[in-house]
């Protein structure tokens, strides 16, 4: 039962009201079946539980009150935006809507069939006007970095306003020089929004904001490789999946005491997995929330998920931007722009960093094997996919590669593979 | 029977001889299909029917003596090459084979199936040494128009020497001085190649060359715009993909010869339709040589195709390059670079003028619609067909869009919605 607070916000958004409760009756039933029955589970997952029960209307409230302000709010799907800008302004930067197979159809009128299921996902749910985010969104944040998704601007500015930041295909001077261009247009945006020119002090308040948060998740993604898993990898994914909705600063508090939980986890030798469970890391696309299939397969079938070398995930929180008092704003958005360039996403070319730092983490974090796991129809990470897997298998670790949307038709094919590869791994180590 | 000077030359350059021989006597088996079986053919298709006999030999050879003196060869897929520069070297341009199905098994080993067919029938090509043209090619031109053939091209690299050009995914000012650069560094591995500078003059030699090659077309496209169409869609498409590999100015004195025969056509009423046949224009991606199955089709079920808005068609000869004696070579690659800049490909975002242009050439033309052919998987013109298809929808032309890759196995189903297409249009004009 949704209060009548939270019906006349959606109201005043525009947002279909009775499709938007419908679909949070099937996000809540899934939460449940995914996440609730696990055993043993660290009890600061409260926390994220509940604010998955708000997050279509606490957490919407919050950021309505925030636009009132005349502060910006900007719906993504790009670990490239810049954030902190939005953060230093006072607004706030979220992930949209992108993770359900249910606004699909709806995009399908206006999208190809055989384009990345996030962005149908996306468009749809902007269509059918069942997302707060989306309803609430200054702007959303559209870039460069998938060709899908470049073209879909041009469609979806026609039903919500969009700012296109042009991300370069390669990283050399010349491209970094245009992308810094880019970032500082996106500041001026920003600027536009508020009335107020963001300075070093409000950047760098931003920064710090966001650093935080990033520590936090390096932390459990630290506690997750311990030999002892204190936590399932489900867990982790889902609240990496609210750290891009939550406000930041009140997620980092409460997910630094999760990981002081699981600290103590560690120390006392709790495995929230049978001893000896495979650890495997999942490489590639990313996961938009309530896309869980993978993860669910994996760990009902015997193995550990212990990294997501994706968006959602490592590739997100693996750098921090380093800033000091005596620094302008200028320098500041060089420091910005170094760190957004150390993105090991696919749709650069070359991309080699990205294949070095797959087999230091498989080496750091002692994993037995990697999925690779890409969204349906993504070329970049699936062209890609051979050179990692070439690299890997030169390097003896086992890998296997999945390509999914987000239908449940594939999961019992999904779990015979992954059944089959966890045997192979178990088989070769005896 | 392959004479032994071309079996001597092609064991040179590593081919794969029993391998292209069968091919070839598919390509000339598909040729005679296609094409000698049309009634009332122009006199001068002669040339360019001999041509496509040699292609693999005779014009081999020719780009051989090229190599030996030193001078570029460079291989392509995309229009964007600037090939002004490697004809003033007193190179030789011109597109790979990546048109036929037969080696796309092969790539399937390296890429993923559900790529453009241009690009794994390509990368094929490679892998098997099948193509005389790619193992001759001094290096390949790659660039970042599409993200299937960017993330290729790390792969290609390893069989093949690669060249990558950086083509900005927008049109503004600072994309613009980017694209600028990246033409400056081609000139710059021009002239590594050959030992000496492009200067005003070469380049201008090379622009003559090439300007003179896209009048010509031009001619031939305006020809084919009468109300007595003097030559069939599939016998003009012919000679635009024989304007990709042969020597250009050879190239342009024979389809002048052939223009010079369709003018007179045009002057005595001579049509190669039947009166009252329906005229399309097809929009969207390149058809590369022995890709000839949509206009098979179409001319076989009653209609005239009188156009290509495609990048092997008039995206390729729409615009030339206007230079003039005073200039120097800086201000020459500014005049090509804005040329390029005009080429409406949907890599861009937003590429509004693409649009405005076709519903100018329908007019034009006076076409009874068009049809959209998307190569499977090539998200950019995909996504783009549905604002393309609004557009003219609104201005009441008739659209149909058709998505194929190189199998023959889907043309039964073509055939039948082209026809339904065509019937569609009759009953509305009735």
């Amino acid at each position: 039962m949704i209060a009548q607070e939270y019906i006349d916000l959606w109201n005043e958004l525009e947002i279909d009201v009775p499709r938007l409760s419908k679909m949070l009756e099937g996000a809540s039933k899934r939460h449940e079946d995914v996440f609730l029955s696990q055993k043993n589970r660290p009890l600061n997952m409260k926390y994220f539980d509940e604010f998955w029960d708000g997050f279509q209307t606490k957490r919407i409230k919050e950021l309505n009150v925030i636009k009132k302000e005349g502060k910006p709010l900007v719906g993504t799907f790009c670990i490239f935006v810049p954030e902190e800008m939005v953060v230093g302004a006072g607004g706030a930067c979220y992930g949209l809507c992108s993770g359900s197979p249910a606004s699909i159809p709806e995009a399908e009128k206006e999208l190809p069939r055989n384009i990345c299921p996030l962005i149908k996902s996306a468009h749809g749910f902007k269509m059918l006007k069942s997302c707060g985010y989306t309803q609430s969104a200054t702007f959303i944040y559209g870039e460069t970095t998938c060709e899908a998704k470049k073209k879909t601007w041009e469609i979806l500015d026609k039903h919500h306003p969009v700012h296109i930041m042009h991300i370069p295909q390669k990283k050399d001077t010349k491209s970094l020089r245009l992308w810094r261009e880019e970032v500082m247009d996106f500041k001026t945006h920003i600027e536009e929004v508020t009335g107020n020119k963001l300075d070093a002090s409000s950047l760098k308040a931003g920064i710090e904001v966001i650093n935080e948060k990033r520590k936090a998740l390096q932390r459990l993604d630290n506690l997750r490789a311990n030999t002892n898993i204190p936590i399932s990898g489900r867990d982790a994914l889902f609240v990496m999946q609210i750290s891009f909705i939550d406000e930041p600063v009140r997620f980092t508090r409460h997910l630094n005491l999760l990981c002081d939980e699981l600290e103590a986890r560690v120390e006392n030798q709790i495995n929230v997995f049978e001893k000896d469970s495979l650890r495997l890391i999942i490489l590639g696309t990313p996961f938009a929330a309530p896309n869980w299939k993978l993860h669910e397969i994996v760990e009902t079938s015997g193995a550990a998920i212990i990294n997501e070398e994706s968006c959602i995930g490592h590739r997100y929180f693996k750098d921090n931007i380093e800033v000091n008092d005596t620094m302008s704003d200028e320098e500041i958005v060089d420091k910005m722009v170094e760190r957004y360039a150390k993105i090991d996403c696919a749709c650069f070319t070359p991309n080699e960093a990205r294949i070095e730092k797959i087999k230091q983490m498989v080496k750091d974090k002692q994993a037995d094997g990697v999925i690779y796991y890409t969204l349906s129809f993504c070329h970049t990470y699936n062209v890609e996919s051979f050179l990692v897997k070439t690299a890997l298998q030169d390097s003896k670790i086992p890998f296997l590669a999945i390509e999914s949307d987000y239908s449940p038709e594939d999961s019992g094919q999904i779990k015979t593979r992954v059944e089959a590869f966890i045997e192979s791994i178990k088989f070769s180590k005896e």
